[in-house]
């Protein structure tokens, strides 16, 4: 396994000149389009490294599952999806355009940005302080690694670009479908999306979703049975932003992407798998991890669909 | 199996209550909205049915498989999707509003309205008859019965009420996404929603999707390998309309839905599953029939997401 | 101003260079770009001309007011009002999109595409013969000539080439904003539009409506007061699509255009005025008329705005 | 005249029950829905009034004329109409979709919010208080009114329930459309919606326009001619938000509303009026108000279109 993923770095490494890396975000903006890497965790419990697998990078909107996790588990299900709908959307991820045009105003599903800023501030702590803490606790057991932190210099960085965000934000309030204060609740969102990973955590956390919410080491239960299914059902039909449909197509596994170059796979009852490389297509998933998981996934028979 | 199949359709028969036949189609308008049946195909080659497995009805929207599975064995995966995307939607099945706003004038999909007509559009035929022709000895192959045939009633209601797939059709024309006859097409087009099955035939249209394109009983391949995987991962991503995304959390099997009440399900390597019950909420979906496939997904532990 | 006109046309017939004739319609595309001509009819009854005011073009969406006469002359503002809107619209004459996201289903006025056509199909006539032997006497009267005549190329071209109306014809007959036998208002419309006058007859049309409904030279009166103001302010707001407000702001008096190159003016109490060139900037306007327009405007002290 | 006007005023009076008091903003909604008023300021130099005329209210929309025409005297026509259009919109006056869906993101017109804080971020000024200042000063200037004020309950509660306004300013600083610090601006802009008026300096302000931009007592000139006239033009075509095509209908007079319930009119040579009431319709626009000014367009023969 571990030569398979060192070829399959080799061979992928070309296909990143296609894209280009997330130039939004100034700091996101300095990586090397060039790197790529991978880990996958099974269930003999070992972990297989390829390429700059442990390189850190910052989860962007794989942090979404974290947060979401979160709320269901202690909200529950019903209340968090009256407030946001499942269902993939062929709009960007940070449209606004469907909230002005469809009533109720619902973002269309939590990974969207409109969706995890209506979960954030779901998040029952009274204000942004114990909330990330909380957040931070949860990726660190989801993630299996205590020591997670947010990246202070990309948090900066997209609190000085986060016009979009700002604008989602305001008009989620203005329509009832947020409440509290707007840009303590953007602070926790841009901490969230600056904690730095490395393809290891992302492969530990795809292997808990894979293994029904059961800490593959420990065999801890971490989040309850459903919560798991939810959370790989909605990567499978939304996990990819408007590229879902393409990728299931492609990979044909439960995953969820960020603009940080980082992808989480989730082989239910087999496989976790991170990959990292921060070439973006113009959707802004990561298109040498994509080709790594595409040959993975066939090679190693692990397509779902 | 055949109990249990039996003690599903006794338990959900009365969730049918909250979803109303589809009215738009007077033909359809006539159906029983109590009805709700079962058949299932598992690896042993042996049908397993309940309540009105055998009550025939209208494919509907699940025929936009056939003649999509058709176009790529015809023209091959590359020629198909320059022309008709890969990803879901929110949008209504019938909408026409993105194809005004988006360019390319694509179809997100093949498994919406505009998506399904330009790939009729594309299939090699010199005008409608030898067209439909393929389109049912394709049918005949992949549902396992050679005698499908239109239900002329339907086939003659659809045409009469076929005002908005005929806007699309003109305005996919007018931006030079399809081509041809567009009456001749939409012919095609409403004979192959209306033609009749039952329950029996979508379970074996599951189970060859299920076996990668294997014909369940001689061990024929019907589909290229690469095409069954095409045609689940579209399913589970664009099924069910614009309630693809909550099907995928309820149930986490690909299926597709049409409005006459039909789905058929494809449990990878395991299971074909069709349902019947005509009672659909306002998404177009059988409620009845999702309600027995979200049953028998949980019971079974059928999901593979 | 005999001379006054022909230095204006002079002047601006280089401005037609910017433009283009409408490609769309095969026939419309065989004119000569760098015709320009105008015609002005004062309250000294007399008709004063420059450049092509004789050639003869059609009238395409100017013949929009005709019918629109008719119907409110017919049936009484409440009746048409309540079935089209007044308000003018960014959206370009042939979009379907706000029909598709707006309830109710309404034209946004009656001089785009979609509301013309539902105008059209409010007419109390039997077939589509009668209907459009009555819009023909009625631009006889409003035109000052009873030899208007349908231009037979045009009208086949246009018929031919028509997807697009013929799009929103069906999503309007979908959703129950027009009844009745599309084709047949279909081929109604394209006479319509591919009626055939000069600008001479455009000026008489002008003074029409300049005069509050009254024929310059007999003094009969041809249309209700109201009526000819509801045409004004309708032009006013609506007349050139979507580059309705900058021609207010530029030239600031009531007019209609077509994409045939005709523009047709009404300045209360004073004149009425024809202008053809058939280059069109972006929106579908005459480069060349507008340019004439203005001029004329600001050395006759022509605006009302 | 002062006759004419209180029965006017008597009559309309009932007409406002129909309407609404604006609900979004607190210190708006404590209006009495049954006052309304009317001034009209004739080329005699008289000022004629009726009902609530000297009642104060802010002047929310109508400040966007006064800030409007600021930047055309210091920036030119060119500089301005290069970051904001010209032409009339179907959407509603705080709609954000138009901005997203339409390249480049430049505001349909100056009228709606997006277009008037663009126009507020043009003005050279280095930060809010000088801006304000500025605008308060030529507000007297063009109100003829020195004493012109804010009127601080309204802007405090304005800014308390700004999200809509605060999300299109992000949205529009996202996509490059206006630069600057937001909150900065935001508060300019709810200052000069704050502003506090009678009907006497809206029929003031309606005069100037009326006149080309001369003051109607000392005959200075307080705005260029040209840039009279492209208000006139825009309060024609844009100036009763989503409603100006039935306005121009019914009045056929160029205006501009407020959702505070006042409306200013300039029927161009003759006279300035300003209405009162703050009883709205669902497009934002005072119900008694419009109805004053159409029986005072009907009666005194003022309509220009």
């Amino acid at each position: 396994m571990q030569e398979l993923l060192c070829r399959l770095v080799a061979e992928c490494r070309d296909e990143c000149s296609s894209g280009g890396v997330a130039s939004y975000i100034p700091e996101l903006a300095k990586a090397d389009p060039r790197m790529l890497g991978v880990s996958v965790l099974t269930t003999e419990r070992t972990f297989f490294q390829g390429g700059d697998a442990s390189f850190p990078f910052t989860m962007q909107s794989i942090s979404k599952l974290i947060s979401l996790a979160l709320a269901i588990e202690e909200l529950g299900e019903d209340c968090v999806f009256e407030r946001v709908g499942m269902d993939p959307t062929a709009d960007p991820f940070n449209s606004i355009m469907r909230l002005e045009m469809v009533r109720p105003h619902r973002p269309q599903n939590p990974l969207i940005n409109a969706g995890a800023l209506v979960i954030l501030s779901l998040l029952p702590y009274r204000d942004g302080k114990t909330r990330i803490a909380a957040v931070l606790a949860w990726a660190g057991r989801l993630l299996g690694n205590n020591a997670i932190a947010v990246h202070e210099p990309t948090y900066v960085s997209e609190k000085d670009t986060s016009d979009r965000n700002r604008s989602l934000a305001f008009f989620l309030r203005s329509v009832g479908s947020l409440k509290g204060d707007v840009e303590d609740l953007l602070d926790t969102y841009f901490r969230q999306c600056s904690m730095s990973v490395t393809t290891k955590e992302l492969a530990f956390l795809g292997m808990v979703l894979a293994l029904d919410g059961i800490d593959p080491f420990s065999g801890e239960r971490l989040l309850r049975r459903s919560t798991a299914r939810v959370l790989r059902a909605l990567m499978a039909t939304c996990g990819l932003y408007d590229g879902s449909g393409e990728f299931a197509v492609r990979v044909g596994i439960p995953a969820k992407s960020g603009v940080g170059g980082g992808i989480v796979a989730a082989v239910p009852g087999r496989m976790g798998i991170g990959v990292f490389g921060p070439a973006l297509d113009g959707k802004g998933n990561s298109v040498g991890g994509m080709a790594v998981l595409e040959h993975l996934s066939a090679r190693g028979n692990l397509r779902v669909l």
